[in-house]
């Protein structure tokens, strides 16, 4: 993963930095930070891990260069570290310094080792507001007020849950952080605000649009044809053939459950990574992956034939590099550094994102939402029931007018999770860019010849942002 | 206490309220909080009390008819309901619901029962933030979102720890909480921004001008007074006679320790409760307290006679109601309703408030802040060491410019907490308030005919503040 990730700088196109000698160069650091930062029954401590690069803000006397800090999400920090080039292209402007901040229980932050999955009495301590104490300690240590001078101004950034963190931070930390850059966060993304329907309806418009509307139907219409599949033994073969899993499938539900749900996770994830080039997020694909997805399901195909087109389709997901020897249904994540065994956890207790479909509006099996059988099945795998409600009690989310400030907002329209986004704005204060053409946190990437304009145009946004809030924070120097 | 508690209605002239029928009258109700609100590591819950009056909120359909919330403190939910008289005034005034709710380990709310003091694996779960996050959860279940319309607006109350509370709930909950009246809320005793001989000074300028001069020099040379009896068992024998301690002294340190300790919480909590009206909230003491005590020791008293003078003084405190039969020198709380065995953890923990004097600026025996000692004694007792930067990085406090809006922070000029309060401000929506002729939170008390103007002209400020914020919250009054 290491190797693949690093290939990704050069394909990105990122030979200014090259130039400069810091090719997302950092330093590896630990600090020992509180298990739990919100009782005093234990003393106990872990090694959290940061990744830092001062490079950029070595060569001035500034008290207010920057401290461009990205709040780390449910993954190895290295991987966003070096998916986050909008970051390290802003560093040698600015004068400042990047710091990345793992998040416990992903990457090398373990709190308690190889233990750290044991559920709940160690897993417990996997939670947004752990995670931003983590943070804020992590700031605080390395960026101390000096004396009766301000620290110097932190910007914070994060796509996707790591943007619901920098939004978080600036909303209960704002002595820590100036000011936000909350890229493709669904803070809305929870019960009684976001329909449970809008990010499937959002998925499946990228599907019909990205080569021709076939794609869909046939997406559509393959639950259908998998399931007659996994009904009898000879079908079961078949897929067992045509799909090389990994560990062969043995019966119907391997098929309905996990299959199923795998499927619904790739589509999900190459709308997500559909960014205009070659890239190595989640996993290596092409360039627009769900138009090669798409050419693959051009024409309505149906039975063996509809089989065909969607395995070869699968494998610009699956297998662009052309190492996969066979194909793990059991993870969508699968080597990519995401930690989808916390996430699953976190998904359980209080990032509850409700999901449902209808078949009509989008292109899955019918399936309701249903909270009573999902906190169960949470019950049963984590011994703790899921608190639906705890994010937007923490956050806030529901109205956003006055009371929080310094954040920017932005969303790719043809991200599934825009749904959950914030999109409007009657506060002064906080921000909002729309990216019509825009994947999830596409602005957050190095920049690329192939960058549609409103991703550029979303760029100088978030620069102007970011100036006027470090103009402020100079402004506001002073000494109580 | 309760019903001594309740004796005070009749003597802050709270006629007015009376009439109304709403003598300080409310329903006591519990609700269930979890015990851990930032972890998933256990299910458990408690029992959190909270007192309600809907009386003035009844005859409205009002949807922002508002919430006047008090933050509960270190102690019985029901000495704050019943000391925070500005409180019941406002309410028919706004057509508003009272809401006080306990803090957890405090009055009846302990999570453990009996065992709630067993440290620190019980006595752990007793922090800020856990309170605040119970006082979030209870808002947000009795004061729903309602559909597409927000919930009612609510302004915090809070006095001393309290207004810290109400402070904090503002800045951590902004989406709850609509502004704070933070009454003498020392958000900035904290290690690095106040200095630890502050709250000395003040206190000693309190008994210098409150009678003449000799008040405080007579206290400054009693220490040694003591000490020299404290060191033969004669003296021993004249000390257990005049001051009739409950448990009879038998050492030395029982006065150069214990009374010493308790001598100096008298002293603040005298200068704290110093109103210009008899009260019952910390002890029973006549208006204006300190002059009383003062006028005791209104000549340069040296030996047998200062002891006799000092000793009497005392009993403004400590036998006001002529019903004590022995003087119970562990606690200046005693039977007040102030919870000092929580108190005395939280001090322990993360409410560090270094305190210091030098006996030439201030009228207390010469002892050094030292953290060392302070953390040793505390490991010791508690098993857990205090993290004296917690607060601060929490909270925030060195600088409140922009980030954060809504909050009066009012202060008495001879209240010793003052001088850890905020009494500046660079920040536009935050406001201060200064009272010179002002005890500890005076202006959150009922109003009373004696009260001093200034006193009067901050509750006024106050009603004009909390007026602006439901002004506003009423205008950005939208669906999102």
């Amino acid at each position: 993963m290491m190797t693949a990730a690093s290939g990704v700088v050069l394909i990105l196109g990122l030979s200014t930095i090259l130039c400069a000698g810091a090719a997302y160069e950092y330093q590896i650091k630990t600090i020992d930070v509180p298990i739990d930062h919100f009782t005093y029954t234990s003393e106990a401590t872990f090694k959290l891990r940061y990744l830092i690069n001062e490079t950029f803000a070595q060569n001035t006397n500034d008290p207010n260069r920057p401290i461009l800090f990205y709040a780390g999400n449910e993954g190895d920090i290295e991987l966003f570290a070096k998916n986050t080039g909008f970051m390290w292209e802003l560093a040698p402007k600015l004068k400042a310094s990047l710091l990345f901040i793992e998040h416990r229980f992903y990457g090398q932050s373990l709190p308690f080792g190889n233990a750290s999955f044991d559920s709940p009495k160690n897993l417990g301590y996997l939670t947004s507001e752990q995670a931003l104490a983590d943070f804020a300690l992590v700031l605080r240590t390395l960026n101390p007020i000096n004396g009766t001078n301000r620290a110097r101004p932190v910007i914070a950034f994060g796509g996707s849950y790591g943007g619901m963190l920098a939004a978080w931070i600036r909303i209960k930390y704002p002595h820590l952080v100036a000011g936000a850059i909350a890229a493709s966060a669904p803070i809305r993304q929870f019960q009684g605000v976001t329909q449970c329907g809008i990010f499937n309806q959002i998925l499946t418009s990228v599907y019909q649009v990205a080569y021709n509307a076939e794609c869909a139907s046939n997406i559509r219409r393959s639950w259908t044809m998998l399931q007659n599949y996994s009904s009898t033994a000879e079908g079961l073969r078949v897929l067992n053939e045509k799909f090389k899993f990994c560990t062969n499938i043995t019966k119907a539900t391997d098929v309905t459950e996990t299959f199923f749900d795998y499927l619904t996770d790739v589509y999900g994830n190459l709308a997500m990574i559909n960014y205009p080039y070659e890239s190595n997020f989640l996993a290596p694909v092409p360039a627009y992956p769900v138009r090669e997805f798409c050419g693959r399901l051009d024409k309505n195909y149906t039975g063996a034939e509809l089989l065909d087109h969607l395995q070869s389709a699968l494998t610009i997901y699956t297998n662009y590099d052309g190492k996969a020897t066979c194909l793990n249904i059991n993870s969508s994540y699968d080597g990519s550094g995401i930690g989808d065994r916390g996430w699953d956890f976190q998904a359980c207790t209080e990032m509850v994102m409700p999901m449902c479909s209808d078949g009509v509006h989008d292109m899955f099996p019918p399936q309701q939402w249903n909270m009573q059988t999902y906190s169960d099945k949470c019950f049963k795998k984590y011994g703790v029931h899921p608190h639906p409600a705890n994010a937007l009690l923490n956050y806030g989310g529901e109205f956003l007018e006055g009371s929080i400030t310094n954040i920017v907002f932005s969303n790719g329209l043809l991200d599934p999770w825009s749904g959950g986004g914030v999109l409007r704005s009657t506060n002064d204060n906080i921000k909002i860019v729309l990216i019509p053409e825009g994947a999830h946190h596409i602005d957050l990437r190095a920049s690329n010849p192939n960058d549609p304009a409103s991703v550029t145009r979303a760029r100088s946004v978030h620069v102007k942002n970011i100036q006027k809030w470090l103009d402020e924070y100079r402004k506001q120097q002073r000494v109580y």
